[in-house]
């Protein structure tokens, strides 16, 4: 990931919530909901991407792998290599689906639809 | 760090923030005001502890090693092997101090001053 002031690797987590999410034609194609941590570990485990509402009981989320967030300052928003078509089309969870099975579940499903490799072994 | 439900590894940024910290004698000695994550890598680099105040210029908060911090149920809230007086007399920076340096400055004095192991190498 590339930096959000383009001067530091550290980020705050209540600075990447709620930031936009474009593909590379600068479409926006979600919003940055939460970022998912694992407790036993010092991992990121993955960006919770939604559609711009609110947290909701029953809406859907996506996983994304944090390292494939670029954040681009021309944009004001992270920029991903996908289409909005490719993210509808990613694994959905609601957010106790995403956060059940120790997260795992959702972590592992968005890594292997992205194609990322896993930063957990 | 133990889970915070009991059931899961995973928590969500947005619920760690504005979470009370206590010692283990049951006081409380802050609030973890945000959670500082790491661009070029998927590591949480530290919680950010104030004393509940609103993140603002010139107010200083202290880096907390994440693996510290252990949630118990019966408090509401995250329990630390600390006195608030090693919490006051912990290294202090401004917001914007805490990103400065990529966040390691911030990072490595909390590491060295609470003994823990850093988990980057």
């Amino acid at each position: 990931m590339t930096t959000h002031s383009g001067h530091t690797e550290a980020i705050r987590a209540s600075r990447v919530i709620g930031t936009s999410v474009y593909n590379t034609a600068g479409e926006k194609i979600g919003t940055i909901e939460d970022v998912m941590l694992d407790k036993l570990s010092n991992g990121i485990m993955y960006a919770v991407i939604g559609f711009g509402g609110f947290l909701g009981i029953g809406e859907k989320y996506h996983a994304i792998p944090w390292s494939v967030l670029d954040y681009e300052k021309s944009e004001g928003g992270y920029v991903v290599p996908f289409t909005r078509e490719q993210l509808e089309g990613a694994p959905a969870y609601t957010i106790d689906e995403l956060t059940g099975n120790d997260g795992k579940k959702a972590r592992d499903s968005s890594y292997e639809y992205y194609n990322v490799p896993p930063y957990w072994y």
